[in-house]
């Protein structure tokens, strides 16, 4: 127990910590979600793109708002903006700070779905089939515009009797799974290059500035985490005060009950 | 043992976690029951809409009682509700925070099982299959109306005779389950954006009286558990007193009986 | 609990073991990226070598800056770099020290991905099989050169219809997939030859430096996270006085208020 209570209070001074390990802890139920789902596109010709963008951004947008939901900081965040201002004077460079971190660790799990169905391609390929150019395909020349409307939106059903074993159907997919892997490799570079450079570049400008920032938005959730525990002890010292009272008030009451009671027996 | 108690006394204090704690527990066990759980579809017409639909909402309401069941907050609203109004001011607003928050957690286990039961569609499709729209699949158009029900009763089956390696009834089942995901995923979306606005701008309204609320609550919770205690003690003190009289008269008893024994065998 | 602790202290105190640590996760991270990675080349002549150089290199890229960002020296690095003066003196030999300490690492997992690739081939083969020089094989002597270009750019795709068991393709996919495995074996050893030369003729030369530069580099990590640390125990220790303060102005408040009540009681 002791342990458990070192490890709570290790956990309770640094507070980003545990945001981090919620953080990788929703990417990793992104991934453990995203592969258990079960993806199957309608192939109907007009509901196809918009299932297959729906299952690429819903999602994404489900788990940001979990993401901020999951961390402590976006409420601290919120209280601090609108507190009273008191003693302590309100610094909207603490706010921004606060805004930025919880931002950045709400879209962690986010983007790891983005990616994650990019670089699978079948929500690409379902959304996109019918968008493509016949024109790349050698294999599908000899149809009407109409067969090859119902063709392409065949295309991810590799089970269905319309496509199955035609070779126009695995170069069409192929195509858009490519592009769809291409995106996906883009964007995490894009975002890895960012976040390197807003991380190793940082240093280089107001650094004393953000130590401060780092120290005030540490320091509001310590406040407001010991301002709870206070508060928690406070109410449990009343209650048994309140209940003590209550017996001393219930033994006195018997105690004269029990006099009474003999007087009237002597009496 | 000393940090079993140690434990339990943390839980005891903080009783808000031990809820959230039962609370996601009943999560977990509605997703083990739910995928251990062995659907079969009648695929007869008139009872396809009644399985489907009990199964999506009978176990969500039997695992909404058990949330109430579980949370001994339930019980502490009913008792802070019906007592004697005493010398602390009874406020209809504790009341109302803390059938808020009961709700807010017995809910959570019956959203899990909605919720999965939509994005898995096994339930939509048996329940939705004889109510789809013929006129959006080619392949049904040669069929009589007799047929067609039939037919579409029949979709949820995949190993029936009648419908085994028909493109029609995949195209069907396809249709229904995509729309089973957009709902499901459509209602995890509002839920979630209704729990965010709910948690990250009540700070922007009455956050003092809303401190307040939660003391109380946990006051009243605390107040309770100490009377429990308190009681126990107070039991086993005055049956240890009882049981140490009779003792005490027994020995005296006995040591008069033996002395009028004696008594009478000198007599 | 102990036991945890001194881990935890262990690698705060020996940063480097801590960043070997994250250096060797990030290889087996990448093995496993590459293993579940699902590979298909388009197989269209225009895209083939840009998807293949592009596999071959962006991942590598991104995997490089991921090792400089989970570095948390490279981060101390920028900041040693731009610090005030101060009394310590700058020594740009610690900072070139440091730097190719975190290049070292950063470097790990790229050149594992770029060797697993070469390894497997399949990269290779998409990337440069229109490059071939068709004068090598025999089997492709009695084609026009659009029909060479098009069976060249489908050599990587071994299912489709038009390359399917034809000997011509395994030829040309098998001289690729040699040069290519010559080509990852040959910087496998390489790399290896530099590690051993830099590792074991080092002590030759100016060893005292070296160590000094390590001790100094050490130091300035250790620095910062006391500097964390005490920062961190600071805004507690404040954040605990303010609390206390205020419920200690509640209760003389409350007192205040209970003589006034006591007062309206009596007069």
């Amino acid at each position: 127990m002791d342990k458990f209570r070192m490890l709570f209070q290790h956990f309770q001074s640094s507070s980003e910590s545990v945001m981090n390990g919620v953080c990788l802890l929703l990417a990793v139920v992104t991934v453990k979600l995203y592969s258990s789902f079960d993806f199957n596109c309608p192939c109907l010709e007009r509901y196809n793109a918009l299932y297959g963008l729906g299952l690429l951004l819903t999602p994404p947008l489900a788990l940001f708002l979990c993401g901020l939901l999951a961390n402590r900081q976006s409420v601290v965040l919120v209280e601090e903006w609108r507190r009273p201002p008191g003693h302590r004077r309100k610094d909207p460079g603490i706010i921004r700070y606060m805004c930025s971190s919880v931002l950045q660790r709400a879209l962690a799990a986010p983007l790891v779905w983005v990616l994650l169905a990019l670089l699978d391609g079948k929500c690409f390929v379902c959304a996109f089939s019918n968008s493509v150019d016949p024109g790349k395909f050698q294999d599908l020349a000899n149809m009407t515009p109409s067969q090859m409307q119902l063709f392409l939106a065949k295309v991810p059903c590799k089970e269905d009797e319309l496509v199955k074993d035609s070779p126009a159907r695995k170069a069409v997919s192929r195509y858009l799974r490519c592009l769809s892997q291409a995106i996906g490799w883009s964007v995490t570079l894009l975002l890895i290059v960012l976040a390197f450079l807003a991380r190793c570049l940082r240093p280089c400008f107001d650094q004393t500035v953000f130590l401060q920032r780092r120290y005030w938005s540490n320091y509001v959730d310590l406040e407001q985490k010991l301002f709870d525990e206070t508060c928690c002890e406070h109410a449990r010292d009343f209650a048994h005060r309140c209940v003590l009272h209550f017996f001393a008030s219930m033994q006195s009451e018997m105690r004269a009950r029990a006099l009474r009671w003999e007087g009237h027996a002597r009496g």
